[in-house]
């Protein structure tokens, strides 16, 4: 028998863990060492929010695997509470020590895996390091100490959780999730994100939607700002902080901070040990996952990888996700034992269910195409989540983004009650099978009426990019509606009824209102030798529309894009920033503090 | 302007509704004659027995368009209650009836669509005509005859529902549709299957799951059997009919009969004036879904179409949903108006909820794949629905078929509580992008505790069948389990916790316990010189067992296909037969009617 390879694993949560178990499935005599700092290893930290917030009762659940387990099960050595502070390459050893007893040791390899992860991103702020109650959330001991000072300090409130007051600083996914906890605990939360919107990985118009929602549910959702101090609060309690922000608004004193601030690649080591990374530090691996050292290979939060969703032929991005960590540990496993199987890259499929609202998305953003210049269109489209006559049926909002000239999918982003993540699986799969937008039109779907609509949301998204496609009709940006309101050779058509329009709201001053089913009759209402913008609810009757109006010999005529549901969200959110900016700058009781 | 175009469409519910709504579309000046049989047109029906049942209440919202709204919104010619009893192909007329006053017309037209649809099989049965309380489900007549029907028997019962007992023959989808809302209403319900299982679409092992579930609810299920007539019950009920099946057994004497044996093309009239159908009577279409004649073309229920799923060039198949008579329509419009858009099949992605359960599944089934000799395996896998720590995971039970040599999907079935249809979507969306199994491996699907799995099921399986197509395992059937353990020079080997054992049920007589964390242990207990048989509950745990195994030293080693899960519910419905078939040979009271 030939000498049993020699495994070193650094990190075991979802890549590490991964690639350990694989690698034991095909080398039963295989020395398999896997060194974790802190105590815990393979845990769920995806899970970590919803224990804080108590939705997830049980602890032990979370730790998925145990030393003890995996040691029984996959004949593993797994030591926790270890630390790797550097790595020979030429000499194929680790040097680690015990970060309890600080006693070091070093382990020879074969193979080693860089599975370190990321870490959370500390802005260098005032006060970071000493004031109390700031937290971020990267593994159990984090997550069982701000559960235990969220706890004390509700029961310093004398069990009021609404008097404790919690800062989010970052409305990316954990932000959002803790956001959603906190409240269910009951506390004042205040989210704070530096872009002008939150959940980046969406575009604006549809991350407003889930903003309003917060808002309606009392979250202060603070955009364009970001921390620049944490200070000593005066007062009784010596738990508050004082956030201070860039603008130099002051927030109400603050027991808990939460940083979700996005993550850092933990790869200080890695880098000292002459192993390439990116200027940002994460390390560069090729299609098979190698570093660009021999027999060294990285997974997970830490490596940079192809971002296939764009049409360039080694874009990169990095993607902080547990689904493509685990597979990328799988695949490492296979290709240690020759398999040279092949990472394609990562889409960037992700959801976040924040409250009622789920918001999912896949690809690149219409923000990142703009900042490309790649020719692009969108569509919007705000079709049930199944039947309409079948009760239960709640709106998606779904965008789509391609490219109009070939039909290649750049991505999707939805927001809704029920069956969005769904729909984002499937144009994810259809992305990673290539498929154009005239087979999202044509693409089949279960339907039976509660689950589904014979028209699924993504065939409509199709459909309605297809019409694009093949210039059926043109849209007008809902960002240049205002513009196109105030031109005088333009007219703003709104085919909705006029009891729609009551209840709902207009959609800008002098819009002309002909229902839909009155506009062959009235045709003669709709002014000649103008540039006719239509619209509706949700931009299909719009459509409908601006064919009959095309056909009759309107010579210019644009749907708007997103319809009166995308317009009204984003009106109503200037209207509110507006509004807020006329206080922020009107004198009050505590404009002392800015 | 050149002459208007005219279009005839025969048919206005799926297929022909969105024809014609398209050629609207395209051309806002074609005349657009749309030709119903019966009053309604463009309904819901697929949201018929939620009605029956009671779930949907407002009648109204299953007439999705009304003859009246055709007109409004699409300047369409909608004629309901008209009978088209004729085609002529060479004057390039149709001569219709109206149903209601007996008078005739023709009407030209420069193209033709042949949306016809299907209608309800109806055996020969005697009785079946003459018989009251005996129903089809094809329009909303059909829907209000069945609900006032019901609502009488109820009432004539003095409001006691269970006294009411209802047949429904054929466990398709709408058989199985109509069970659970004649349930829901409190019949009693009696559902009889021609074929040895329920739901044809999947296969027997899983279709257990479903008939397990409905016998738990008090369905009497009858598999393998078929309505031979419909007789006089003698006694005090006029609106009671016995049915008698051709086993020679006598159901309890039934106040309702709902008729699900499936469809047959209504294309009677079609295949009169010479459009080519198959000997079955569906209409022969090409890829532009034009049939024989020019300028005549064919949608929906009533056409042939390719079945892609398998790989023959030319495989054909009819699949009666309302999805792809939908898209089937809009793609005919865009070719009668010369975009030459190519239909590329139906994929059979097709859903049932069914109480809690429910069943989805899309390409061919194992019985397909064996009786035209394809090579091809199945894996099994059991994940929950979400990630197993936050609450409220539910088990998908879910089969995925390919081939073995090069990874093409042959299809997929799932049966469980949550997450079901939208693992089928992903599968049917790859089978569209032409996906293998290793693909399936790597999807990068949208991950969040509550929504998901870092490990999704798609995944799941997909490594499944990764590992099988890479000789990591191999499996027995679950249907060969009981052979195996039978032969002296076989060893079953169960990795379950005794615990497990104990709670859930042992898997054979005779079945060595080893649990899997101890297998490395204990390997002397396992036979040297046996083939070995191993299973866990759902696999997994038997997979890593198997690899412990091959690689110390133990020649043949299978992973039971579908596991303990699997087999149990094939075990416990054998048993049941078993005891039914007993029972039917004693003689019993009611021995005279058989």
């Amino acid at each position: 028998m030939p000498a049993a390879k020699k495994i070193v694993i650094i990190g075991g949560v979802a890549g590490g863990a991964s690639a350990a178990a694989r690698c034991r499935r095909l080398d039963e005599f295989a020395e398999i060492l896997l060194l974790q700092s802190g105590p815990d290893v393979s845990f769920a930290s995806c899970g970590m929010p919803y224990y804080i917030g108590g939705e997830i009762k049980d602890r032990a659940k979370l730790a998925v695997q145990t030393p003890a387990s995996l040691r029984a099960r996959l004949a593993i050595d797994v030591r926790v509470n270890v630390r790797v502070d550097a790595i020979d390459t030429a000499a194929k050893t680790v040097s680690a020590r015990d970060e309890r007893t600080g006693d070091t040791f070093d382990a020879s390899y074969d193979d080693l895996v860089i599975a370190v992860g990321a870490a959370p991103f500390k802005p260098p702020v005032p006060g970071i390091d000493t004031r109390p109650g700031l937290f971020a959330l990267r593994n159990l001991d984090d997550m069982d100490a701000i559960t235990a000072w969220m706890l004390a300090r509700i029961a310093a409130a004398g069990g009021d959780a609404s008097a404790v007051h919690a800062v989010v600083a970052g409305a990316g996914f954990v932000g959002l999730e803790m956001v959603e906890q906190l409240m269910r605990r009951g506390l004042r939360v205040t989210l704070v994100e530096m872009l002008p919107q939150i959940l980046a990985p969406i575009d604006e118009e549809m991350a407003a939607i889930l903003q309003a929602d917060l808002e309606k549910r009392g979250v202060r959702v603070i955009t364009g700002d970001a921390i620049a101090e944490f200070r000593v609060a005066p007062g009784a309690d010596p738990d508050a902080t004082d956030v201070v922000l860039k603008s130099g608004l002051q927030l109400p004193a603050a027991q808990l901070t939460i940083l979700g601030l996005g993550v850092r690649p933990d790869t200080a080591v890695v880098q000292a040990a002459g192993i390439a990374c990116t200027p940002r530090g994460h390390v560069i691996v090729d299609d098979q996952l190698r570093t660009s050292v021999p027999g060294v290979w990285a997974v997970g939060d830490a490596i940079e990888v192809r971002n296939p969703a764009l049409p360039g032929a080694d874009e990169r991005w990095a993607v902080p996700l547990a689904g493509p960590a685990n597979r990328q540990g799988r695949m490492v496993a296979d290709n240690i034992y020759g398999k040279a199987r092949a990472y394609k890259g990562t889409w960037g499929a992700s959801v976040v269910r924040c409250f009622d609202l789920t918001v999912a998305c896949v690809g690149v953003t219409e923000k990142t195409l703009r900042a490309r210049g790649l020719p692009y269109a969108a569509v919007h489209v705000h079709p049930g989540s199944h039947a309409g006559y079948y009760p239960g049926a709640a709106f998606i909002n779904f965008k789509l983004l391609f490219d109009p000239a070939r039909g290649r999918v750049y991505g999707a982003q939805s927001v809704g009650a029920d069956g969005v993540e769904k729909r984002i699986d499937v144009i994810a799969t259809a992305m990673q099978g290539g498929l154009t937008v005239e087979d999202l039109a044509e693409l089949e779907l279960c339907y039976a009426p509660p689950v589904g609509s014979a028209k699924d949301p993504v065939n409509l998204a199709g459909m309605a990019a297809q019409n694009v496609m093949d210039g059926l009709v043109t849209q007008l940006d809902w960002r240049d509606l205002a513009a196109a309101a105030a031109d005088a050779d333009t007219a703003v058509i709104d085919v909705r009824g006029a009891g729609e329009i009551a209840a709902a709201g207009a959609l800008t001053e002098g819009a002309i209102n002909i229902p839909l089913d009155d506009l062959r009759a009235r045709i003669g209402e709709v002014p000649r030798g103008k540039r006719l913008v239509v619209s509706c609810a949700s931009g299909q009757r719009a459509y409908y529309a601006c064919r009959v109006l095309a056909q009759r010999g309107f010579a210019r005529v644009d749907n708007l894009g997103g319809a009166y549901k995308t317009y009204a969200v984003m009106a109503a959110r200037e209207r509110a920033a507006a509004a807020a900016a006329a206080a922020a700058t009107a004198p009050t009781a505590n404009g002392d503090h800015k």
